[in-house]
């Protein structure tokens, strides 16, 4: 099964505005350039195999042990080597998510369980996933959970994950949270990385891609107490695969004020209300989003990605995800500019 | 089991010279350089997934159709999937040879088979193989071979490779030929790439982190007429692994004129006939090099890797390779200054 994703600009049309991935709405921060360029000449070393320096700064940034923290090409890497790890018997996935995780859990030879959240409820995960949970978790199966979630953007309660991750200690299943967009929401609180010491069964993913708008440079991390399962996960994990300019990107990465993001936090609270009020004007179903991405819907306007590729325009068509259907499209929010340039395209349809 | 690799240039202990990774002994080349800086902003932009600029630019410098093309994370990535792909019965595993194979081969639970080459004729690859492999081999097994071997260094005869490839095909054995090191040997001839066509059991590895020097950024390519295996890689491949840097750093390299390559080898076989020379009068056996690194041997000298670390300068300590014990020792041609700086410290024990 082929599995689309956003991002894809190297095709024949020339794309004038990719909304089709959810980054930084900033760009890349110009400190970050400045050390790829000034630190270039560092692609004749090979990579540290082991991101010391680097996993010793995000020990310091995030207060885990750096034993406590693996490093990859993206967070992709981490997510595959993660499930090949831990081989669960049973993969429990509400949908619509990323669809990379079906990727992954089908490479094992598993299909995922699919918990269906409800477009009734802007697909909002609820204390009724509970019951579900007990009910199918065995020892060694795997929940995989994202907060925010992809494509919806819709952050899950704090005291409802606490009460997802200690039933998933308790029944010995294991937990993977996609945090990847959480440093992009308002709400921050929400993350279980607090919980980490005290539950072996929980790993908690997140990646410098979407918060510092560095999707070129690859590199995701992962945090657990599990360190055996890190231990495994960096034996089989393809060596070196952190490069020497993403670790160096990393570093500086880390180095930043909080300037950066609280700005771009702004940025995307002012847009998303703006954009979620004149697709609304124009007959979309606008689902709440907390982070930096809106996902929206007409089933009557199934053509919107391809009418919009040919203006040079891109949206990410959401049929592809399961739980969802022909007339859901996702779009990053950007600047004032790039709202306009999409609602007047879409104005002319 | 712990594997070991050189460059490893991050540990506590500052680094003077770093002879225990072979690579172009003129550096990154400056073009490289320039587009890195030149182009830092495209990190902010995701990879292309398919590397379709890339590949289409080394179909044109190969002449090998751009679908029986495949880049990766590295060589290292291609050697996993590979080998997680055709997931062989038996693998065949002629030693010494690279570590990272043999790392591979476990992690989908196997063993490796080994066919021990003979200190006593320079751990050369012959004839008297080809009987061991039409013994060994069953349709779906595997043969791993490198040309030029690492660590060894030694080139294997086209026409004997031409016979093993035509018997892998005929017995349907598959046959990773890694060639990571032939563009720095004075004989590139010997490549199997112009096989490739009639034989779907033939997959022929490079990387362009030894040729150019560019081991920070991670690019390896793989190639087969086989491109239904050659598609189950893709999908089954780290999504993005390669980076939008390296992919533009691949793009720029092979616009390089072959003047760079042309003195590297000059350079190389002038310092490798210096060190070789000073390495016997030393009391070493040197094995005969076809390429850029040369694998000594004393068995009396089992601490001269930690001796010259204490000095600032790294080798290759060869005892944990299959097939080779301590008193084995590798390193890298590089400028005659290096050469000095060894030999002085050598000198000094």
């Amino acid at each position: 099964m082929e599995m689309h994703h956003g991002g894809d600009v190297y095709g024949e049309v020339p794309v004038l505005l990719d909304l089709s991935v959810n980054l930084n709405p900033l760009g890349t921060p110009p400190e970050i350039l400045a050390v790829l360029k000034d630190e270039a000449e560092k692609v004749s070393l090979y990579p540290d195999l082991q991101c010391r320096e680097l996993r010793s700064r995000l020990s310091e940034s995030e207060k885990i042990p750096a034993n406590q923290i693996i490093c990859g090409c993206g967070a992709s890497e981490l997510i595959s080597l993660l499930i090949q790890c831990i081989h669960p018997g049973h993969v429990l996935l509400p949908v619509p998510a990323y669809t990379s995780y079906e990727r992954a859990i089908r490479d094992i030879g598993q299909e995922p369980v699919y918990y269906r959240l409800k477009k009734n409820n802007g697909f909002a995960l609820t204390s009724s996933f509970l019951p579900v949970l007990k009910a199918f978790s065995h020892p060694q199966d795997m929940l995989i959970l994202c907060n925010p979630n992809n494509p919806t953007g819709r952050l899950t309660d704090r005291s409802l994950l606490c009460e997802i991750a200690s039933l998933c200690r308790e029944k010995q299943v294991f937990l993977l949270l996609d945090e990847c967009f959480l440093s992009l929401c308002e709400n921050e609180e929400t993350s279980l990385k607090d919980q980490l010491e005290d539950n072996p069964y929980l790993f908690v993913l997140d990646s410098f891609t979407k918060k510092y708008a560095m999707p070129g440079l690859r590199l995701g991390m992962m945090y657990s107490s599990n360190t055996m399962i890190l231990e495994r996960m960096q034996s089989m994990k393809t060596e070196w695969s952190v490069s020497t300019l993403s670790q160096r990107a990393g570093i500086a990465a880390l180095s930043l004020s909080g300037q950066y993001l609280s700005e771009a936090k702004g940025l995307i609270k002012k847009e998303k209300e703006f954009l979620t009020k004149n697709l609304v004007n124009l007959g979309f179903t606008v689902f709440p989003s907390d982070t930096c991405f809106i996902l929206f819907y007409n089933e009557s306007r199934p053509d919107l990605s391809s009418r919009l590729a040919e203006k040079g325009i891109l949206i990410r068509d959401c049929r592809d995800y399961s739980g969802l259907s022909p007339g859901f499209y996702r779009i990053a929010v950007r600047s004032h500019e790039a709202s306009l340039l999409l609602l007047q395209a879409l104005n002319g349809f």
